[in-house]
């Protein structure tokens, strides 16, 4: 008889994990832990496509409130490589961000930027968009790819059922990323603080939606993305899907709207259940001259801002509106002045952070439905009245 | 009789002054007084061609150790207009820039950039390079203008005399300035820590130069500047020229050799008596993909860098030296990342502020010759020896 304690079996290790903190109907305060510290839900993601988001230092990203940044996997995997990253010591240093990274699976790019591809059961085969060079992708090599990049939440590879798509063609794709799941999981190795989310497909159909939450939830995952909306759907379809499907997930699991969306999009989905976004929108409109305000969107490209001595928002406490006129972030738009594109990229994701900080602090306070008034009825107003032009030039 | 103490004659605004601190043979350490504080000398001016230097928030400009920018009269009075800025509080609080601004006259631009030009006696005729519209430059209104801005160092109008150039050739053009110089005077209203400066011509002969000092001196600025060099007659001729009118020049005022140049220009022309410099080499060059460090200029495009996990130089305390490897700026600038130019324009500036520190300390300790050929050894080096590329990708 062994007389020694009997061996504990491993620890499992703990995954990336979430804590429901407060509700307000549907609406979900949360955090989502991860092995670089914790995300503040609900949170949007800015874009780092190619290991930056674009014309922000990180130190700058931090300082919007941004608490995770997602990053391309099919970008990455074409320039620098992924092993690359990974011999440079993964992604956070490479970048210098030191919060939690997602990365998505390289799938939605595959279809919507690579050249002439091939689609079968192990994935796709298709030619970079950099230098024609062929390159294949699949659900293995897709997770292999996010673990190399140590990414702290790593996302299932998919097929982004187009739109429209007929029922079958929306029934056929689901089925394919739902084996493509069961194959992302079997790849995935568990570490602490790290997650794979896998990613509810079905177009349009709530019913084909309602089946793959079924088939991810009996895979299990450390959370579910909702796919394949933000196509061209419109935004009542896109909030119909979300209703019906956001209910049917895990209520301990968090839960990211993928590619959503515009300010509206996010009081609404996120009164519909979302904890998580991303989006392009906030960055790629401060290169084409757009600030969000929250009377609405500017055109900073508008002669009507020539003259205009006032900041962008004067409710707004970005470097952009605390140190800038309108008049100026104009004139660096007209002439294509980096640093134009550097004060409204910074300043549209402070308020994009703003408003998730807003949106957090009414569920907490049980006062969404107030907040998402308010917010619609202010950004009803449109802008501020334009100042005669004072320039005698 | 008037019991009264008589009046004083109201006093002369002090504009623009120097104050010489230290002197190491021909070097000169000193103090520019402005209205917007003062300048040590030998200073560097990074070139804030549209009201920005390209790529960089002004917080990071100071706190690269710049302490004055130089602004462009031509790119300004084109867009946005000169009475604009004036209209919208000056050049200082349009870009938000509150320390010391030098701007140049508009003639050298005007030669280079813009199309069809009749040149008087009255200035130059010419066409946007933005939109094709006609303008008028001369003296008076170069002056006007520099003074719309809210400048605190306002050049002469001149011309470039180009290079090559015949002597009759070059002394014409001379004696146009001249006579501009003494218009631009004139035209220049005094007001404290405000100042004008003339330009010296003459090409590479070196008794027009020694006239054009002659004339400029009689009618008296608050600093001197050589112009006409950095035109393509290379470092010796230049050098000969500035050896040999820098000692012609006022003592007690500054001395400005405009747009030089590379580091061992730098460092080869404080040598030689030179208070102030401006030249776009650092920013442009961050926008190229060049790096300059203490053992020369690194091209970090080159594929030597894709795997180097070292900072561009070791010895470089700028945020792009601290934060990040030669193997991330080499994909940022492959990629064509707004980042990649933002972090390289950060760590050139800097470098440049670095070596006009240098070369003060030096001149204040009276070791500048030891300096320079410290300078001169480790440029020589040549980059550290590359690594092994350590990615399998």
């Amino acid at each position: 008889m062994n007389h020694e304690p009997q061996a504990l079996a491993p620890l499992q290790p703990v995954g990336a994990s979430f804590e429901l903190l407060a509700r307000d109907d549907q609406a979900r305060r949360g955090l989502l832990h991860t092995a670089h510290g914790a995300v503040n839900t609900p949170a949007f993601m800015p874009v780092g496509t190619a290991a930056t988001v674009k014309a922000m230092l990180p130190g700058s990203v931090a300082a919007t409130g941004t608490e995770i940044v997602l990053a391309n996997t099919y970008h990455l995997m074409l320039r620098p490589g992924a092993e690359r990253v990974a011999a440079l010591g993964g992604l956070h240093r490479f970048m210098n961000w030191d919060r939690p990274l997602l990365t998505d699976s390289g799938g939605f790019q595959v279809m919507s930027l690579a050249g002439l591809r091939t689609l079968g059961e192990d994935g796709v085969v298709f030619k970079s968009h950099l230098d024609g060079s062929l390159h294949a992708l699949g659900p293995e090599r897709s997770v292999e790819i996010q673990e190399l990049l140590d990414t702290d939440i790593a996302m299932c590879f998919d097929e982004c059922t187009p739109f429209p798509a007929t029922r079958e063609q929306a029934e056929t794709s689901m089925l394919l990323s739902m084996r493509w799941a069961e194959r992302s999981r079997a790849r995935f190795r568990p570490r602490p603080g790290r997650g794979l989310f896998g990613i509810v497909q079905g177009g349009v159909y709530l019913d084909l939606r309602a089946r793959s939450v079924m088939a991810l939830t009996k895979i299990g995952f450390e959370g579910y993305a909702i796919g394949g909306l933000a196509v061209g759907e419109g935004q009542a379809a896109m909030f119909q899907v979300v209703e019906q499907t956001a209910p049917l997930l895990p209520a301990e699991q968090p839960r990211y709207l993928m590619g959503v969306g515009k300010p509206d999009d996010l009081v609404g989905a996120v009164m519909r259940g979302i904890d998580l976004f991303d989006c392009v929108l906030p960055t790629r409109s401060g290169r084409t001259g757009q600030a969000f305000t929250r009377r609405g969107t500017l055109n900073m490209r508008n002669a009507r801002h020539g003259g205009d001595d006032r900041p962008i928002d004067d409710g707004c406490d970005c470097p952009a509106c605390r140190g800038y006129s309108r008049a100026y972030i104009h004139h660096l738009i007209r002439a294509q002045e980096i640093l134009g594109v550097m004060l409204l990229t910074w300043h549209n994701l402070h308020y994009y952070q703003a408003l998730m900080a807003g949106l957090r602090a009414a569920i907490e306070g049980g006062r969404m439905a107030e907040f998402a008034a308010g917010f619609e009825a202010e950004q009803g107003l449109g802008d501020i009245p334009s100042l005669a032009d004072r320039s005698t030039g």
